[in-house]
């Protein structure tokens, strides 16, 4: 039906860069070419424009019951700010209630995203309460399509399961071909560490920062990776923020175990000296794991560049500063969580590509094409080729974004990234070839984002 | 008071090897040197025999509730078999039952040992019952020289605490200068393993190897050592018996943190084949963690001479066969424990050093010395010079040993290692001065032992 | 002038694999589909087929001086029967004798080439002898487009640098944006153990074995990159052989040191016993490194997917018996090579992508993009996208091949492969849009091939 | 004859400290005991001093030619300052020079040190030129009891051998069961940065420094490692000042391999800040490897409590400021030595002990026990015990030593040590049972040393 070309742009792929037309015939990518003849209805010069695969954040939480207080982006108001950001496609993370079924869980997630979501998306689900026949609906689970699980190791009283339980969920997403996602942190050792910093009278955010040293992030790692391959599975972790994270992960790639690792926006451009600041301003970069310092973000980079991590997600969780206030009083009660699912593309291009840490393909894949891989939705999201998905992202390479909470979409009423000026604008946002935001203004449809089913492993 | 000389013997210590006279007052050793001309009560030539420091044995149950049941050996029957296998010093563990106080426990282990014990013992306290007060119980503890505390990461429904209150005992231990002892296997997950065997309907003593994975071993020791740098308090690994725990402890040792560990005798010498044997006859082997193969073994002997591992113990936690037999339906029930309280030196002299595995001065060491000086008794005991205890064990090396439960002096009604004939003899046996042990017969008094305040570190 | 379609195809690239069409023009790709309605003067079908960007071989040894004799092949025998098995670019080594200068030694390698070669071809320059003014005449070598340069840490006696030659060359490549390619073995130590093997009497092939235990490579490969380091240049090592090495470049890549590494088919495909055949017959597997046993085969494998070793070349040094059996009394005179340059693309894909050992991804990058990309020839070379040179392998994945010096293309008259038969089928090859392959047979114009000016790094 | 008790000292030993008596008779030790009775020609009252083994010192270089001079302390006087140190035993290198044999070699050090030196001394044997029949005479110099050979990797103009010439003096190492001590520098590499830097106009003494980065000195360590395992020999690091090289140990250790290694005082204790200090005063630190910075110390020390170096020497190998000024325009031309053969005790006492870093034990180990093992004088040397040499040194604790090169004994006119007050005076030293220092004076007889026939490993 609808046909455009996208022409001249500089298109960037996980592999290459190379200047050529685009034709999209209904929302599919038809041929790539130099100088393509088709009629269209619609021509858009891109001459000048970097054009790469729309970007993917596998890690949201739209809608999200967190602790005493729930995420402020619906999937409305969250999605579009992705795409604004660049961003076309989500896998958001449903998650399980203590004495909630499995199927259940699913199901209240889809009703949060149908007719709200403006650009596809996807759901992990997050096992926090193993019933009898858990690993049965586990199963059907995965067969709608929910191919990846969660599981805590951190947050003893709500969301953590013990090893033996880490166990059985791992064997299934074995059996089933689902990768299981691993929040790695040791919760029950952070836990006393938190009891003594509030016994000490140090209640205010940086206790945050304080009772996560490091080595709870790298012991985690280390368990989850000894404990998947007990039961033979492969195994992803989220938000990795740590030097030790990353060294461990090569080590187990440099063996060939399937371990892939995910770090966020946040942990490589921000610092943990936030934590400090007066007024409770500190609590505003309370997220999990916390910030951590330059020589951790330094080593996350390198680890984006070895491969030792593959995928930088957003980890959007997103609070305003009043329920941040929950814990004034004591810092474990402070809603974890950041908002950035906006800009995500934008600071790994400034700060990864122009800031030369990155290469365009490397930026490329680490937003887009390795967590489309990672989580079955590749080719069809993920990468400019014939027959992929025609979601493409379009960045003006001599543009300046300013980022604030004024002018930025999503609902958070303050941004860790306040006043950061860099150099690329995005200009153009394509969803299945349906120009969506045009010069960083949503101009799409409402709710015309479509549930992903996402194959296994 | 009483003078004696021992005479001519070949002195081997944990540094050196030489012939000298040893001159012994009031149970002290006062002179050594080349043709002692003091006058004494007794002169025992022992032209052509090894002398070495008494056996130090860190790890014993006994009379200790175990499971479904009691150890079979008492201080009487163990420290008597010890004695005649040349340890003049155990140091056994007093264990928390749930809802026991920590000092009361103690003085139960007291009761057990006093007029029974023939030679010097002393305690460690297993912890695994944090209450109210407990931290402070365990102060009180210390200060009657039970300077070590045993914590479990095994038998989640009995003994395990979590990793919250492992660091909580750490910090304890390094506040009053005790070291922690850890018995190292990820519980959680080997009660899932083992959950899956006895459904698939593997409910022989094998199943107590293959629920056992080396990895359980490997991953808790990587755990327990992150969990004590994050407590910064030092740490020992009872019973290891893996390669991969062996590289933990020579890492951990390159970076100089206080972490040492232990091997038994059994891991050293035996295999895993045995739990194939027919007619529950594998129940004989069924101890925590269980045998291993060969490649492991030759790394546990490896580690002892690259100084990863540090002592040998004998773990003596003894059963009949017929207490074994509680299990007969279900390995999980087997009382977990192996008898070697008695082959201990003998085995490691042959072992070790006849077999060219170890050097004199390394087989002393880590008999003797080392466990001494670990746990807070050196000079005072594990030594050969002027002013320690005249705990002196007599090797004839020309003499032979042949193990069988018909001659042990142990209670238990079979040998791990029956018929087994070995190059080396130990034929005299002083505890403080007192021939105790003469042909492999004990000669000393009942209950002569006494109880060993230990220092702290 | 010239258009052509190559229609349906299943196109495999180092990032993707997808079904399109291909138009290319002037022996240029212009445009990738579905469904291209462009006209052209010849519509090929290859639905069903393999189609891949050609092979690129970056180490060839055509009508090369090599000990006592002179390497089989010239270009233009070497270069059909790289094209009859799907290479379509290769870099040859410019080998400077003792007293030639480096400017000349490019120049009689451009004589070899010109109106031989059939397809395009590049060189490297192996340096063996520095003199005055010998660091300039790199660059002017550099200017040209020999972009790389060798070095032997091997052949004391005419080919080896010592460390301070090394280190100087190394400074060249950093300086002038050249690769250093460096043949890693420790000459000195291996002529020590080949006089002592001559002196036992073993004067027979295996000895070439012998002569070269492993470490001789690991030893060179951690010299080589501590050099290098030192110098501040990049590295390639060529004919990694063993896993040690695969180790020490994970080792260096985990640190982003500009390190990296090629092995070759017979590495990969061939055990260490065929020196040990009767009749002399060994000499015909003697080339350098030895080929080495199953456990480095496996980490070389291994080391391809994890990414520690990159590319897989030829190494293409052929001889026939007769000249082999210079040494048939001293294994230290036998000629040094083997032939291989017509079945690299063949023995990946099926013992490769087949096999199961590598993903089309990564076949295609370590045969031809990996390459391409290494020595200043991509995206001209080694890709299949818009812009890039339509050098184009087809292969019939029904098809079979068997290998046999009676068919094979190469003057060799012997194969290390001989009766090897295995899945898939080279069925077509163009080289910038003409096709010069067919069903196996050759059937473009004679010394049709061009010179590659290389790009710096 | 002679009978002497040293009455009441605190004897330090490389396993103990304990309060004894010691009985000495004939220059041997007798007895050691608690108030022993003996007769005695004399009775030494020690109560409160310390008194430990006298060091044994394993590199010096006693009237040696070094480049274009010798160096300044001849084994009279030499050995008078290391006695006044509190060394008792000495090995120092007789360095074959190039035409030389090595039987003719050893005699000429024999010239030099009889009738001169004043304790105990011993050679190693530097091979710098391999001729027929070296290796038989390699032979007949261990015979002689000189059963340590050195080989350096460095000075390509003069010392250096080939790896191929170091293989071969490893083999016959291994096979007459003498110890290999390498000087573990990349000299090829070293000349063509120094070459740089004289090019550039950098020809003062920091040029020294720069021109030997620690990778030069990590390359040959792994290098000469490597060479050993194939050679299946057993080798010994001199002088080793960086990180790299005690990683490199403890790696090897680990494995058993059997490597070992010794630092010097002057890297524990000196920084490289002095190589640019003014006025040519830097040349004074010229000594090879170079003075290093403050983590490269850490790791020294680190490395000598954990055991992947052994043993501190002096590697005394003095000159005097005038003799350094050859090189007053080139640093290249600077003798390389410094001279501590006095201090070397007591900065390890002081530095090591009193400052924390080392154990009384560690301590008595490294500058005795240990090196008096490793080189076959155990336990005649480095030990106090029953049957070995009376040499021993008394260290007052409460004393203070201040260095200068107006007071020591040495011939040096400076001192790397100049003005430093340290904690600790030696007040006697013992050879033999014989005192020959008393107060910091010497006392003994001109030329009263022995040649020392050591043992084969």
């Amino acid at each position: 039906m609808s046909k455009v070309i996208l022409k001249g742009g500089t298109i960037w792929t996980a592999d290459s860069v190379y200047v050529a037309d685009i034709f999209i015939q209904d929302g599919i990518i038809k041929t790539i070419g130099q100088d393509i003849q088709y009629q269209a209805d619609e021509v858009i010069d891109l001459a000048g424009k970097i054009v790469m695969p729309g970007g993917v954040d596998v890690h949201t939480h739209l809608d999200a019951p967190v602790g005493e207080t729930t995420t402020i982006d619906d999937f409305a108001s969250g999605t579009v700010a992705a795409a604004c950001g660049g961003t076309t496609t989500i896998v958001d993370f449903a998650t399980q209630q203590k004495n909630q079924g499995l199927v259940e869980t699913v199901e209240m997630w889809h009703e949060k995203a149908a007719d709200k979501a403006v650009i596809d998306y996807g759901f992990h689900i997050s096992v926090t309460d193993l019933y009898e026949g858990s690993m049965t609906d586990l199963g059907k689970v995965v067969d709608s399509g929910v191919t990846s699980f969660k599981i805590f190791m951190d947050y003893p009283d709500t969301l953590m399961l013990d090893d033996g339980e880490i166990f059985r969920v791992l064997q299934a997403g074995g059996r089933y071909g689902a990768k299981v996602c691993v929040h790695a942190s040791n919760g029950k050792v952070i836990d006393r560490i938190a009891e003594d910093l509030v016994y000490q009278g140090k209640t205010g955010p940086e206790g945050h920062l304080l009772s996560r040293p490091p080595a709870t992030e790298v012991e985690a790692v280390n368990r989850a990776i000894a404990i998947s391959r007990m039961a033979d599975a492969p195994l992803y972790f989220v938000h990795l923020s740590t030097e030790g994270a990353a060294y461990a992960l090569a080590e187990a790639k440099d063996h060939e175990w399937p371990v892939d690792g995910e770090t966020c926006t946040h942990y490589l451009t921000l610092d943990k000296e936030l934590y400090f600041k007066p007024d409770f301003e500190g609590a505003k970069a309370v997220l999990t794991p916390p910030l951590a310092g330059e020589k951790d973000r330094d080593a996350l980079w390198k680890g984006l560049r070895t491969g030792s991590l593959s995928i930088v997600s957003s980890d959007h969780c997103p609070f305003c500063f009043e329920q941040k206030k929950i814990g004034i009083d004591d810092f474990r009660r402070i809603p974890n969580g950041g908002s950035g699912i906006e800009h995500r593309i934008q600071l790994m291009y400034a700060d990864g590509v122009v800031a030369g840490r990155l290469t365009p393909q490397q930026f490329v894949d680490i937003v887009s094409t390795a967590p489309a891989k990672a989580f079955g939705m590749y080719p069809q999201k993920g990468q400019i080729a014939i027959g992929s998905d025609a979601d493409i992202t379009v960045i003006d390479p001599d543009g300046v974004t300013k980022i604030s909470a004024e002018t930025h979409n999503m609902r958070t009423d303050y941004s860790l990234w306040e006043g950061w000026e860099r150099a690329g604008r995005i200009v153009r946002v394509f969803s299945r070839g349906e120009e969506i935001v045009r010069d960083g203004v949503y101009v799409g449809a409402a709710g015309r984002g479509s549930y992903l089913k996402r194959r296994t492993i």
